[in-house]
């Protein structure tokens, strides 16, 4: 069965999605499509805003089998999301990979990919990290194609990127093809188009109770979108009681925490009374918004640099149509060896200590009850 | 000056605390009464029920200084407890200890202490330890009179033991007086007296919303029992997070966890839904209720082991009258090397960090606001 993989964190599902989903079958020509989607918690530093379960209904109304993607790597940066979105896309026999960009030419960005590897793998690239300068500064002096440099100022193609580059060091036997994204829509705070709509502008109006978000999710699966949502101030609390109680040797060790931020966040965290004033008093120069949000999920969740892997050894499959079903079952004959797992239980559960955990925490912060072990695969 | 300690909890004040704090002044002919009370956590593992402003404020009706307790010890069983109140009562200055005991004779309860004292420093009782026996059982199988068994079995009693052997080891100058105190009504669970009632029948009533309290608190600070109060359900979703989120070697080094009691509360967390829920399923024969508690509020605030320090290098005022004035000007002017803080500020802060990670945390839960930066000493 031909096979196509879908990088995702649907954080909501929408028609830009289903859209992507659509022509991502069609193009690629695959048998089955398949979202690795991201569990509880996504990679601009949050709690997505409804839970895994949900959001697998939502995906399944366009794709045919959902995969959990790993906690960790759904709180990283580009390189170790790409990493492991590309192993587990391989442990699931993935044939193409099909991401959206803002360039939409999947030469200009393999090429792009190749030189910014190339690059990495360079002396020149290596005696300037030495000399304490930052990744895309880096880059950006060392990059001599124009072009390159253009596609690196995009953020999904940067995620393309990222893909690409993990392709081409973990599993060069998958193809990528990409959708064009409208660059203008995708920053869109606000809901302007007829039918599509950025996520964060869907967030923002599901947040405030609008209406306006009903016109750009699918018709069929709308009811979804009136379940309990979680957002970062539901976290906030749990986060400043850490931050109020953990010792800074054991602050420094959280993942992405950059050398001394965790100076700042202990200095501003008494006075912060919500996530986003704490955000506002943290923010410099020297950090992005969603570097801060990242490293404050790995503080609520207490992930260590010594909880990365870089391995698959198991897949965690949230639903799937019939069609999805079949394709489990080809994976299940073809590769014995390997861990799908359908149904969280005692013995299956090592394999996804980090994913349980986060959707405990997201539970206990939203009041939600729909867990890895009470909460059956999802089956249409 | 001459000076009587009361060391104290005051959760809440009551008629009982002020009958003691009258006769404390008389039968030691003091000029100045000092009470040496904890601060937002109390012994028997709780957040106390009002914050240690409050409890000052309902302090200064009865006694004319009110000096904090360090926190750890008021996470501590007897004998912690016992040996920094007395270290605290001696930086102070304090000439006499005034507590009270289900048994109100100070020379039976000297004698008994002076017991319990020589045989734990006995090879008997160093042998049967190593053989892995509890400490109230050996103290039971090698105590020899009957009377100081007696003793033993009240637990008032229990804790005047722990001051007299305090007294004895660390400051045997300080004298000790003993004011009897009522079994049946300390174990009250609801009011029954018309004028004296046990903290918990009171705690019990003022939860409940009743106004049976009324009756058995000073009527001048009745007012104040109408503050904001907090309970272990506001710490449970914190002590929850960290059940959750702490490795398994980290809460092995949590201040008061006995061996064995983290895999116990791991793997009772996941089902837990409130305190006394988590309480139900963790206990055993092995475990008091108390004990629990304590470990979950140490767990709480992130005390460990090496937390613990022995030494008193700074004494926190909270509250004073014009009498108590007069004292704290008498031991600032015989003892200029010692730091007696009426307000906290950077420099003062280092002394008291535990207390004032413990007002934020405490704060955090009951959404309160007045810190220990933010209050200044109480005056009235």
């Amino acid at each position: 069965m031909k096979s196509v993989g879908i990088i995702s964190e649907y954080n909501p599902f929408h028609n830009g999605h289903l859209y992507h989903a659509q022509q991502s079958k069609l193009q690629s020509q695959a048998d089955v499509s398949i979202a690795l989607m991201s569990g509880n918690f996504v990679m601009r530093g949050e709690p997505a805003l409804f839970n895994k379960f949900i959001r697998t209904q939502m995906a399944l109304s366009a794709v045919d089998l959902v995969v959990e993607l790993p906690t960790i790597a759904s709180l990283s940066s580009g390189d170790y999301f790409g990493e492991m979105a590309i192993k587990l896309a391989d442990y699931l026999d993935v044939n193409t990979i099909s991401f959206g960009s803002e360039h939409g030419n999947i030469n200009a960005l393999k090429e792009a990919a190749k030189q910014v590897l190339d690059l990495e793998n360079s002396d020149a690239f290596k005696s300037k990290l030495k000399e304490g300068k930052s990744y895309p500064r880096i880059i950006n002096e060392l990059i001599q194609h124009q072009s390159t440099n253009d596609i690196l100022q995009s953020p999904n193609n940067i995620l393309s990127i990222g893909y690409l580059k993990g392709i081409q060091q973990f599993a060069p036997q998958i193809e990528a093809i990409t959708i064009y994204r409208d660059t203008a829509q995708h920053r869109d705070q606000k809901i302007q188009h007829q039918q599509f709509a950025s996520g964060s502008s869907i967030r923002q109006s599901i947040i405030h109770h609008h209406s306006d978000w009903e016109n750009v999710v699918p018709e069929a699966i709308k009811s979804l979108y009136h379940s309990h949502f979680t957002t970062v101030e539901h976290a906030f609390p749990y986060i400043k009681h850490q931050l109020l109680t953990q010792r800074i040797s054991t602050l420094k060790t959280i993942y992405t925490m950059s050398e001394g931020l965790e100076n700042r966040l202990i200095s501003m965290i008494k006075d912060a009374h919500s996530f986003k004033d704490l955000l506002t008093k943290v923010k410099t120069k020297r950090y992005t918004y969603t570097h801060i949000q990242r490293v404050l999920m790995n503080v609520l969740l207490n992930i260590q640099q010594c909880d990365i892997k870089h391995d698959i050894s198991a897949a965690r499959i949230l639903g799937m149509n019939e069609n999805g079903r079949a394709y489990l079952k080809y994976l299940k004959r073809h590769f014995p060896e390997r861990h799908f797992i359908t149904n969280i239980n005692q013995s299956s559960s090592a394999y996804f200590s980090n994913e349980i955990k986060a959707t405990h925490i997201y539970n206990l912060m939203s009041q939600q009850f729909d867990d890895d072990f009470n909460t059956p695969v999802i089956k249409i």
